[in-house]
């Protein structure tokens, strides 16, 4: 697959493109050529993805002209805390940037919110550009110009809005991801048909397994689809004041989850947006909002495709209602002391409320964690 | 003295004022309330500071229905570091802070810098508004929006742009500060009059031992002043990208100086800015850019209030060119590999340049040192 889609997010002068398709860290030097100010180029990976594209990336770089120096995190979600934050700041202080220097992320979401959140602090901000090779971070992470890092007291609660000059959506880098990881993207993909497309909704049902088994082109079809709707919301609403709340459908449950199981492997982030998905839409239906036909088949979907869709499917994992609305009752979108939800009316008529019962909550954890 | 000057700052969707007065701190429930969204509002102040003003800030603010608590750190520039900046973001989201959440700066310009980057990063940005009480803080630091804190390989290199809501310059809290540090101040308001205001420097000279001596309105005019002189500078140029530099003058050699007595008490950054302002308009004599007449015309009224001029006026301070040279290299204002200085063509005529042969750079430290 040689096709390439160019995308553009409308900021202003903080715009950028998403180019999505099928070899691009390999052509990613001749891209990246026109936006380098300043050598070296810092690139920021983790000891696994290194493994498969730093290699390709560098040498791709070398023959554009562009020289770069690398700074290899540890993998995995710990990296993204204070020290880890720190130590990154550290290594890329040791290498003398200016104002106009670039960082590189190349990686999944982890190495993405870190590095860029790096780039909006150093010397109070320098370009950093994505390569993200997780599906997750292609449709979601990415996009949009949120970075941040973990505290005790709850995932990214700091962070910046802080956007890149370009972002490098390399199809091929899937053919390397654990199918769970894969799936967990697929999560945040279904996301977007539900939340306001039934249209593409109805694409995956049809084309998510084929998908998921290992199509090239209708993962870059997906992706590029994604990567629109995030961007036409992203758009309207930068910094979250509005409608961009909506793309966060799911993760109110989803994150109550994450924090109980200690946001480790045992839940992936992607995982816990599906059953949080699955929470908001049968809380939609509860109170009578949302179709009984629609929930039943968004749990057919994700289940088919091999998603969780409840909380008992984590298993040896005990549950505790009051614990998960603890967790609600931090997320960063309370406004007030009451807790934000996203709704539904049905597949793709998503909607942003505050004015939900909390004994309907009650009712619905409680439901969801029996089982 | 109960006048009261507004002036804004012009930056858009980020504009905001500053307001200058002779009694701010116990009025500053009337002013603020207007802005606040949420409660409690989280004042962040130093163990000194809160001896002074903390009391009469909170009673304003109860006066005015405004809940508050208080986040108080210790006094200095230590508490700028990694570990104060991850204390005092614990204690913030301790407080369960909201996304329309306010915090309050009130000190110098050390919990200034701090507090306004952990505003630009808690839940990715929530408001903030300064109450400098210091001359040097209300003359520069806390105008313009550059947050920060200190790390091993210097000052401020890890910050943010971030705009406060409103600036709130109590003129009568100056009274309660040591002379020293009032004179350190003073040399940033002369910076103004140097760079680009002849005619405020021919006010100085005829009115800055009175200021200094106690005038609170001789204080709020020049306090004024250079506010107007920063704010348009940096209406032209927010983020630093041409114009703004001018505001350097005197920094590349004062930091240099900072880092070599380890940024302690042996010297304070105004005094280094005195010192490194007199270098830039020795440098510019030197090189035949600026007259004479003017560069001992400047260095006549910075001894007249008290200020030091050069490095030598340090005690028990050993200084060595190589290294002084290695700092000016770390600066931000580095652009592929050559340093930025501000040089002048007389009292008033400030500009940026980075084409100065590093022998004329040499030659000049020599001679600082040397004396």
């Amino acid at each position: 697959m040689s096709s390439m889609e160019t995308l553009s997010v409308a900021l202003g002068e903080r715009s950028y493109d998403i180019i999505v398709g099928g070899d691009l860290i390999s052509k990613a030097g001749q891209l990246i050529a026109p936006l380098i100010a300043h050598e070296p180029v810092i690139i920021v990976t983790d000891d696994n993805v290194a493994g498969y594209h730093l290699g390709s990336l560098q040498g791709s770089l070398k023959a554009a002209g562009i020289a770069s120096t690398v700074i290899t995190l540890p993998a995995g979600e710990n990296t993204k805390g204070y020290d880890g934050f720190q130590n990154l700041l550290t290594e890329i202080l040791d290498n003398s940037p200016e104002r106009r220097s670039t960082l590189i992320a190349l990686g999944g979401g982890v190495i993405g919110d870190i590095t860029g959140f790096a780039a909006s602090v150093i010397l109070r901000g320098i370009d950093f550009i994505q390569i993200p090779t997780t599906l997750l971070a292609q449709v979601d992470s990415s996009v949009g110009g949120k970075t941040g890092i973990n505290t005790q007291h709850g995932k990214n609660l700091v962070g910046s809005f802080y956007q890149p000059r370009l972002v490098l959506a390399d199809i091929g880098s899937l053919n390397t991801l654990p199918r769970r990881e894969l799936l967990a993207g697929y999560a945040e993909v279904t996301k977007y048909g539900l939340l306001g497309d039934k249209v593409f909704f109805e694409w995956l049902e049809k084309n998510g397994e084929a998908l998921i088994d290992g199509s090239d082109t209708l993962r870059q079809q997906a992706v590029i689809k994604s990567c629109h709707a995030k961007a036409a919301i992203v758009g309207r609403d930068e910094k979250e004041t509005g409608d961009r709340a909506l793309l966060n459908l799911g993760h109110t449950f989803g994150h109550a989850l994450e924090a109980e199981t200690g946001f480790s492997a045992k839940l992936l982030h992607g995982e816990a947006v599906a059953i949080g998905m699955m929470m908001a839409f049968d809380l939609s239906a509860q109170i009578g909002l949302c179709p009984i036909e629609d929930t039943t088949r968004v749990g057919t979907h994700l289940k088919a495709v091999g998603l969780p869709v409840q909380p008992t499917d984590i298993v040896d994992q005990k549950w505790d209602r009051v614990a998960l609305l603890g967790h609600m009752a931090q997320d960063k979108k309370v406004r007030d002391g009451k807790i934000t939800f996203i709704l539904t009316r049905g597949i793709g008529e998503a909607f942003i409320t505050s004015d939900v019962d909390i004994s309907d909550v009650e009712a619905l954890l409680d439901k969801a964690i029996a089982a």
